[in-house]
């Protein structure tokens, strides 16, 4: 039957233990059925990290199928209720590490590929896919190196849909449509240690920075945009101070964070912060870590053919949301492409008992499909 | 000869390893000494701490000398150049723990009075010792116990001279007229721990008290006067976050201290914090540890007496000084007694090879002996 697709590709990948870097032949599985169907398959793998870049078609428009092998340890497998790389399907769910995120998604991509090839065998553009094995780990040698290479050789994606567990009540309920990015910054304020009786001969740092802090924690950075809320800061740790009631630290350390939107850049965000902390004269050292940039893929294209594929399997109108942490998106976004995340509800994520329910596979696909036919079919 | 007076006794009582809160029978050797001269001698031992109250005549106004005759521990006696309870001179200068803090000033007080008695045996007034032995420890058994046996029963100091090492390039170049009070403050600042990707979900302490602090450390809290610099404000410790960049603080720990002069009140400076807490709406606990009370001697009778005192003997106008950390001054001076620091220089004080001049004892004898003088001759 035409629900068992799906699901039996989905079992197969749920049997490889392939905890991040380990991908354990799924991409070999994944690129030989693609490869039956007229993909060209591509193995990148750089250090100890593998990664697929697949193609149908040479032509634009490109829709890659964008995920990752890999899942999260399991934690102690005596929690489990069952076996985590032995699937098991109880009361209509799917339980097994990976099956929400994200090899059911995998699954359901290929299922999706190989059923709109069939019918389509001359459809326009072309069909890729690139599936790493490295999203939960370090992300060094992953999507990011594919991307490079595929930049490298000028090879453009046009839409990437993400199969990232994006759902979160019902499946196609939400979809992300971009993410802030995030920059951290590690501040050192330099002061001179001393005895608080004798505070002219010290230089307290908690205090040449305070109006400094006050004025960070009160400014509004940007007021966000239809797609993202307002650019918030937030200063995660502070420390200074001996322990000793009578000493004046000499220096004190803070740790803050931006989650910012696309009205702000991170370039703007550090101009602005160091302008607060010179214009109050403070000593410092400060360092930056950008963990990730900000992408948004606005109404287009690729979000309409997501909403319509998901109103006509589901019945349900998709919410757009650009909340919650990072993913591969923001390595692919960049590149000018269209970046979608559409996959299965995530609420047992990276938890014990990881699972999916059975009923949601094949509407997935369909998904997949219907969104390959609003693009690609001719 | 007569420069030996003084010399003889502090070695007798440098002799005496009497690390807090063990007197070693230093205060036995000074009550046999102003026993012999008519004091009338009390011993007053609170749990573990030796305390001697002597005092000669019944009449107003009292001339109190205060002191302690426990000394700090040695540290390593490898470092010592001679033995910390074997007291040696070397090049003028006399070595000891307890030579500058105090011992010598403790035998200079002895020989002083024996000396003014010698010449005036019906001097006016009364003539009091208020010895410790717990001044460098906790300090909750010594000075304050006695001062408190002493106030029940309705016997007062009218002047009190403190012989710590007040001297700072020679011998009576600074004498301490008072003391700042010391307030100190632990100051929990209550918010929710949470999420920096989502900070509506979380109330972040830092930036709620932010506001706060800085107008706490931009305060003026007063000007200071004649006596004292203005009271300071100073944070010695402020501690948030779990080390985590991605996590909102739930709580944040601040530690202050106010060095505070007379001009305002432990109460006021409470009163006055915790409004500023309030104002900026932040949610807290806070405990507070009033670790001394500013006393002041304005110039008066004891200060005039031991300028001249100091003037006559060393040929030094002596400088007026509140500085430097607490004093078992702080206990006596809310009893109404002027009091008084003057002592040796307090350069080597709780150092390796502590030590004093020589030639600054018998001065040191002449100039207390003057103040008897000054105060009490007929």
């Amino acid at each position: 039957m035409t629900s068992s697709a799906t699901l039996d590709l989905s079992l197969q990948l749920l049997r490889q233990p392939s905890v991040t870097p380990i991908d354990h032949s799924c991409q070999n599985i994944m690129g030989d059925r693609l490869e039956k169907i007229g993909f060209n398959i591509e193995s990148m793998r750089f250090e100890d990290v593998d990664n697929l870049w697949a193609r149908k078609g040479t032509e634009a428009p490109v829709l890659c199928f964008a995920g990752h092998t890999d899942v999260v340890p399991t934690g102690s497998l005596d929690d489990w209720n069952s076996d985590p790389f032995v699937p098991e399907i109880r009361d209509g769910k799917l339980y097994g590490r990976g099956s929400a995120d994200m090899k059911t998604a995998l699954a359901a991509m290929v299922v999706a590929s190989e059923r709109f090839v069939a019918k389509h065998p001359n459809h326009k553009g072309s069909i890729a896919f690139l599936i790493t094995s490295d999203e939960e780990g370090p992300s060094i040698n992953g999507t990011v190196k594919v991307v490079e290479a595929l930049e490298a050789r000028n090879e453009k994606m046009t839409w990437c849909l993400v199969g990232e567990p994006s759902s979160t009540n019902q499946l196609g309920d939400i979809v992300k449509n971009g993410r802030r990015g995030s920059l951290n910054a590690n501040l050192t304020v330099k002061g001179k240690q001393g005895h608080v009786a004798y505070p002219h001969l010290a230089i307290n740092p908690i205090h040449t920075v305070s109006k400094a802090l006050a004025e960070l924690c009160d400014t509004v950075w940007d007021n966000g945009n239809e797609y993202f809320p307002a650019t918030s800061f937030q200063i995660s740790n502070i420390n200074a101070g001996t322990g000793a009631t009578n000493v004046v630290p000499g220096t004190m350390n803070v740790l803050f964070n931006f989650r910012y939107s696309t009205e702000v850049t991170a370039e703007e965000l550090k101009a602005r912060t160091l302008e607060i902390l010179d214009r109050h004269n403070v000593d410092y050292d400060i360092s930056w870590t950008l963990s990730g940039l900000p992408f948004l893929t606005p109404v287009g294209e690729l979000v309409n053919a997501a909403k319509n594929a998901i109103r006509n399997v589901t019945g349900i109108e998709t919410e757009l949301s650009t909340s919650g942490g990072t993913s591969d998106g923001r390595f692919i976004a960049p590149t000018g492409a269209q970046v979608l995340e559409l996959g299965v509800l995530n609420a047992s994520i990276h938890q014990i008992d990881e699972h999916v329910n059975v009923a949601d596979l094949e509407p997935l696909a369909e998904i997949y499909e219907q969104i390959l036919e609003g693009l690609l079919a001719n």
